[in-house]
């Protein structure tokens, strides 16, 4: 057997908290800011009835990691889907350990959300919107309720008991009471950070509802012709920002930012490193375009394989 | 705790045997005759003091497997050094299994190398010549002993303590005896079949001392300005063939083989699809440069989890 940690899903989040898992991402930003972290684009390989697609990276600076991530994307048949997450020492290239399961995947695209809202949300936030009630929702309610203190978290999907039952389980998750409401129009208008995690390929939501000093993530699709966003909140928007402009100018299709917005698109790690290239009033409206960088996956796996093996100790 | 087999190097030398390891490989080449073998190039991606580099591939016939390899290149530490083999079902996107460590890497070379010599060698091979005493020699003795019955194992290589205790150990492993000599060239003279495994940049024996006749493979670097093999040889050779022309013409310095010899250079996929490709005549002098195709090692892991499974019924 093997000497290494091999962790599944069941060990992660029986450990996990959001604190460390914003705090490993933020280090991951913070790498990509002082030029220390290796994020390449994407790669993707032809694998019968779907792909393989990797992502990798390391972080060379204090993180001192190295590794990758891989998923398929094979149609769903009932089969076990399962993504694999692997670490290891960037100085001597030992291997530290190996994630099966989708739980570093989901919790580091909630800990960029939950920098992201840290990073560009007022900073008096009483309400946390959502839109989408899977797996990625739970995630960004997690760690945006570990960088603000909301007051309350008001939640839509279009499915009711989808709705009920993801808010049930996520204010068991955080501090404050989560709801879930019929309507998306008050979530949106009461809304001091919106999060957008769903599969929708036509924008959730009426932009009219939209208050001006509001902070939105969209953590599904942004394709040109096919986004969860309207359109005329980038229009509006005071400041456009993702985690990684390579990323998606490597994107397969053309996405509804960084493109004829170029000048305007910043990298979170620049504001995180100046943030004046955010937020300058409580007015602005900022969108924050989540794709998932390479490396903060590799990163947060680290920061889980330490909390192990202190709590092993 | 994970209920996909993750294997280690011990589990798989406690179970292989190389007609299995033959086996497997001999499939992937016919997959790749076929058409249904995805081996794209290999994916390299900074990752500190070395890289991580990535062998991806996929056996969509009668296989129905999909994987990769991951290595890295980081320096030698005293750290352990490990790899990671991944088997996913091809239709599906199923995890099957994982491997860390050397063996399948390893195990899939020697395979290679025994159906190399097993499409290549004279039929009537009495005498295996070896140069290099490492783990790579030692896997390629292995299926090379499993497609020919030789008579006798010469091995060299420079260090006396290293060959003697090559030869004592693959003597175990192998029908034939082996021998190690204190002078490569009646190891060349006397060889059938001759496998340069070493790590030399500089030619391992003078190409004059070789019959005509001898099948010779070469493992190690086969760069133009760092090479195992004599440049005579390829001149002279009748048939000089790959496993991978792709992978060849994508290394990151020019090759011996594959670019001013293009015609003449012949996938060993196609020698067994068509054995007029290869060897014409007992008299030819036929060389095979290994280079690694991608797959082959999703494909034998693929065959040890099948024998694994068989076996814990």
């Amino acid at each position: 057997m093997s000497t290494v940690p091999i962790l599944t899903d069941g060990d992660v989040y029986s450990q996990y908290d959001y604190e460390l898992v914003v705090d490993a991402v933020r280090d991951a930003f913070a790498e990509r800011a002082a030029g220390t972290l290796e994020a390449p684009p994407r790669w993707r390989v032809a694998a019968g009835e779907g792909d393989l697609v990797f992502t990798a990276g390391a972080a060379t600076g204090s993180t001192n990691a190295a590794g990758f991530r891989v998923y398929e994307t094979h149609p769903e048949t009932g089969a076990d889907h399962t993504e694999l997450v692997a670490v290891f020492d960037a100085t001597t290239g030992a291997f530290r350990g190996l994630f099966l399961g989708h739980a570093v995947g989901g919790l580091r695209t909630g800990g960029i959300g939950g920098v992201a809202i840290d990073a560009l949300a007022p900073a008096e936030s009483a309400t946390l919107g959502v839109l989408g009630s899977g797996f990625q929702a739970r995630a960004q309610v997690g760690a945006a309720c570990a960088v603000r203190d909301f007051e309350e978290v008001l939640v839509y999907s279009p499915t009711p008991d989808s709705r009920r039952e993801f808010a049930e389980t996520a204010d068991d998750d955080v501090a404050p009471s989560v709801r879930a409401l019929e309507d998306p129009e008050p979530v949106v208008r009461s809304a001091d950070a919106l999060v957008c995690a769903t599969n929708s390929t036509d924008p959730v939501f009426d932009p009219e509802w939209l208050q001006s000093g509001t902070h939105v993530t969209t953590i599904g699709p942004k394709f040109e012709t096919a986004h969860e966003l309207p359109l005329e909140v980038l229009e509006r928007a005071d400041a456009i920002t993702t985690d990684s402009i390579p990323q998606l100018e490597a994107a397969d299709r053309p996405t509804i930012v960084g493109r004829e917005t170029d000048d305007e698109l910043v990298e979170l790690a620049d504001v995180l490193a100046d943030p004046d290239r955010g937020r300058s009033s409580a007015d602005d409206l900022t969108v924050f375009c989540s794709v998932g960088l390479a490396g903060t996956e590799v990163v947060l796996g680290n920061s889980f394989l330490e909390a192990f093996a202190s709590s092993a100790e």
